[in-house]
């Protein structure tokens, strides 16, 4: 397939563009139950992220669901690609120099494996933990209440699995949104 | 497909982002046959917007079609998702406030206006203008060789197509590099 490709040498590394920047790029892979407040507690760390003068971005359902992968369904087969390209994406950014934050359900060990071992060192797994009760009782979009009600299939912790992860490098449980940023802010430093 | 997306509203937009960058974001999307000097040119330019402090990324096929788009071919079909998923890419990245440099020959009218439709007013055409006959005599690849002699097919200028813009913002022809770079500086500026 690809007998017509052949290897570059940029003058701008990576160590070029981190230098600009003033900062390493890298990776949180923010995983947990749809209303965990994976988005919630990124959105807030970006926030203050920013304020500090860093370069970041988020990759979430909005800007990825809607434009790269919005040729994907919610399969197993789909989820798994749509994974491998979060992660393709991911590296690219950290590679430029960014901070990273991915804010989506990877309800799977093993896609989740396959992201860490593309985005190698710079990747850090954030498990968002909240009980699958409490996301039912919180329901911010109102999808427990359509996944129990039937209308949607394959919905993750009703009738679709969600591995937990085994080894993450940040576990946020019980903790209020600023104690969360407050412990991911002194993961990065 | 998309029954369980919602939209949220995030904190630090894109014009806080190029606040911090100092900078736009903007994709500066180069066009050209194999060999006509499309890396090169995007390569001296990156150099010098580092050299500036500017925020910058290549996209290319050392980082894409070995990485995000490895699973397609250089069929016509495959190489307009190639080009819609390095189109979101590049689009992802314009967001964060960075200036991208995508080396592709992207060489079909239509997909180069899916990418300008797709992007948006952050998308300029950068037409790297070479004779076929002249890179065929670069060929710095080795690669016009094989495909005259048969070993690769669907080569761009051989067997396969290239429609040249017709509203690139920027046509570069028989320029030096650093006449390259200095208009594509004042361009951007």
């Amino acid at each position: 397939m690809s007998t017509n490709l052949t290897k570059h040498n940029f003058t701008v590394t990576r160590e070029r563009r981190e230098e600009v920047n003033g900062q390493k790029g890298m990776v949180l892979w923010f995983t947990g139950l749809s209303g965990s407040g994976k988005s919630t507690i990124a959105n807030a760390l970006d926030d203050e992220l920013n304020k500090l003068g860093k370069k970041t971005y988020i990759l979430d359902g909005d800007n990825i669901r809607m434009g790269l992968n919005k040729d994907l369904s919610f399969s197993a087969e789909d989820r798994k690609e749509n994974i491998r390209r979060i992660s393709e994406v991911a590296k690219l950014f950290a590679d430029s120099g960014t901070i990273v934050l991915t804010a989506f359900i990877s309800p799977y060990i093993s896609d989740r494996q396959a992201a860490r071992d593309l985005i190698g060192d710079d990747f850090s797994e954030v498990f968002v933990d909240a009980d699958i009760e409490e996301c039912i009782k919180r329901d911010p979009k109102g999808l427990y209440k359509k996944a129990l009600a039937g209308e949607i299939k394959g919905f993750t912790g009703i009738d679709a699995p969600y591995e937990k992860p085994t080894q993450a490098e940040i576990i946020i449980k019980d903790l209020s949104i600023s104690e969360s940023v407050e412990s991911l802010l002194k993961y990065i430093n």
